[in-house]
């Protein structure tokens, strides 16, 4: 195989688009040119209808998790209480957070695989009343499940006086996101998902609500303090010397969004989503997520009884394209297919006849083209409907 | 003027080469995937005699100003104690750090533009014996002081136990370091200055002495704890989705660094600096840096009685060069030129030649050429005593 003709088929990386490759290698500017501020301001307005939030959404430089820390640290503190719900790796990784700056956590935990229903949520925080914040997962990368978040954010506002904090690294720009409708406090994501970029940045929108309590927040930090971001923003300004770079691209990203509409952009998420479940079960391959709970940003798919996911993994990786294994409890058990960002129904298409193939060396016990006949009568079916 | 036709001639971020634009526009990869796991383990063994240090290099994504944090965060905790040295705005930054972690800080204060000298350190730690680190800065990006590091760290050595941490944001690369051989502990540096990458990449140099105290040290953190990404790159990996096309970018410029050879490097800095300095004399501008103290990265330049600096950049601009004004109690009374990474000594006669131009253009007393011809004397010297 051609060695760079691959299909990038993860829940991030996913595939930069070569005008947005072309963007980035734009000369560098000075990070305090006049050129930049413009660049700042414009990047942080623009992206506030990703969010749905009135206000500027703050550029960080840094991975998905310095955005998930950064969340964190801005509002609660050593000794006091947070709530986490956790269904799956990235849940799990913002109890760590929280554990490692001394916050009582309070865990919610849900099968790996299944969403966290509002009543389940309900009835938690009547026995948590008192948390300051409750943290939760948009789309958990590791199961392909998108919680349910406006019925969650109206729960924790029924039950307690906390704040909502939500990680949305692996969806925001695969799905719609209303922060402030929804009551949101923070919202979260990085540059590497959906967004089509390179990682290296990340994204906070921070409600009205949420900075009172930033701004009195006393757990130490620096290189991720929001007080310090907003009133750089002020000045259409960064703290430090941004990914300038990766701002380039992000505006070439803003001008493709844009030109499709980011209703469109959500449906053609939806339908990858629909496409690529249809193909999959007809290949009688168990999805991990029950359809009211998946994402359309990323699918996993549980391995069978007669052959390995990681010999899957490895043929697909032969045949060029590349699928995300399971994580931490779900390691050898699921394979996991990114459907974000740069990426269409054929693409989609590919990828379940790459999987045909695949399946088919490794021995499994498909039926060649079945998933492909599925699939493409759902996307016919899409069509008729949409015209 | 052509609006990107122009030099930028500042102390970073500084203009990215070419070849490594391309290297950056390579397809993006998974961070998990193999190909990425060679790369990491590459770049980290790479690196290694550009800090001067026999361990793997660890790989941050993040701003410089994230790896100074990472230095703090991960050596000192609240109540211990630490001395900074501060003769700028960067060491003034990792007192401020310092602080916002309420770690007990010693400040020394030396004069803007000046280097710290080792005797006054030698008299500063008999009096604060007891602290826990030394924080350093190399280039003080703020006034192109380059402090003398190896004696330095040899004064922490003879009056502490403290470990020795240097920032050397704005000179590794461009100036010979030796991390193990002088006993620095930690040093840390960012990708956009002389290393010729864009922002976000910052790197850290750890000592095996400094480990046992990032290892013990309690001071909360995740995002910038060293232990997660030593274990990580134990499995040539990341704790989290690192900024690949960076990575790209910095095998890139390794070729270049490599092929012309870290030696050859240094001296053209140090020539490019001497070039510099030499007309900027002849032109009668005063230089806030005696030459024993000056950095090859990074010269000031004090501000006339009669015109203005903030004019004089305005000037440059319009002819096309980039330079950077004073920071803090600098401001309106220096500029600064950064000479780093992709720049060489025609770089230097340019800006000279520019600077000529727009001083005569704001009505600076000086005579035009005077600057060049110094300069061009200068070049041809040092081209002699090669030959």
């Amino acid at each position: 195989m051609q060695k760079e003709k691959y299909r990038l088929q993860l829940p991030g990386p996913t595939p930069v688009p070569p005008r947005v490759q072309l963007a980035m290698s734009r000369p560098m500017i000075g990070h305090r040119d006049p050129d930049c501020a413009q660049l700042v301001q414009d990047l942080s307005e623009r992206l506030r209808p990703i969010f749905g939030t009135p206000n500027p959404v703050l550029l960080l430089t840094g991975s998905g998790t310095s955005a998930l820390e950064a969340a964190a640290a801005n509002t609660v503190s050593e000794g006091e209480e947070a709530a986490v719900v956790v269904s799956g790796a990235f849940g799990d990784r913002f109890a760590q957070i929280l554990d490692s700056m001394q916050v009582k956590v309070h865990r919610l935990d849900i099968e790996w695989g299944k969403a966290c229903r509002p009543e389940e949520l309900a009835d938690f925080l009547k026995q948590h009343s008192r948390v300051k914040a409750v943290f939760l997962t948009f789309c958990e990368t590791s199961t392909g499940v998108l919680n349910p978040i406006p019925e969650l954010a109206r729960e924790v506002r029924e039950h307690t006086e906390a704040l909502t904090i939500v990680d949305g690294v692996s969806c925001i720009g695969g799905t719609p996101a209303k922060a402030e409708e929804w009551g949101v406090d923070i919202l979260v994501t990085g540059s590497q998902k959906a967004l089509m970029l390179p990682p290296g940045l990340a994204f906070a929108a921070v409600s009205d609500r949420a900075w009172k309590r930033v701004e009195a927040n006393t757990h130490p930090r620096y290189y991720l303090d929001f007080r310090q971001y907003r009133k750089s923003l002020e000045k259409a300004n960064t703290p430090n010397t941004p990914a300038v770079s990766l701002f380039f691209g992000l505006e070439e990203v803003l001008n493709m969004l844009e030109e499709e509409g980011l209703e469109n952009v959500y449906a053609r998420h939806r339908l990858m989503r629909d496409i690529l479940r249809k193909g999959i079960e007809a290949l009688g391959l168990p999805l991990l997520t029950e359809n009211r709970d998946a994402s359309p940003t990323v699918t996993a798919v549980k391995g069978g009884a007669d052959w390995s996911v990681e010999d899957l993994r490895k043929e697909l990786r032969q045949l060029g394209v590349r699928v995300a294994g399971g994580q931490q409890r779900l390691k050898g058990k699921v394979f996991r297919i990114g459907h974000m960002g740069y990426a269409d129904p054929l693409d989609m298409l590919s990828t379940l006849s790459a999987l045909e193939v695949a399946l088919k060396r490794i021995g499994a016990p498909v039926e060649t083209g079945a998933g492909m006949k599925a699939a493409e009568e759902e996307w016919i079916r899409v069509s008729r409907v949409n015209h």
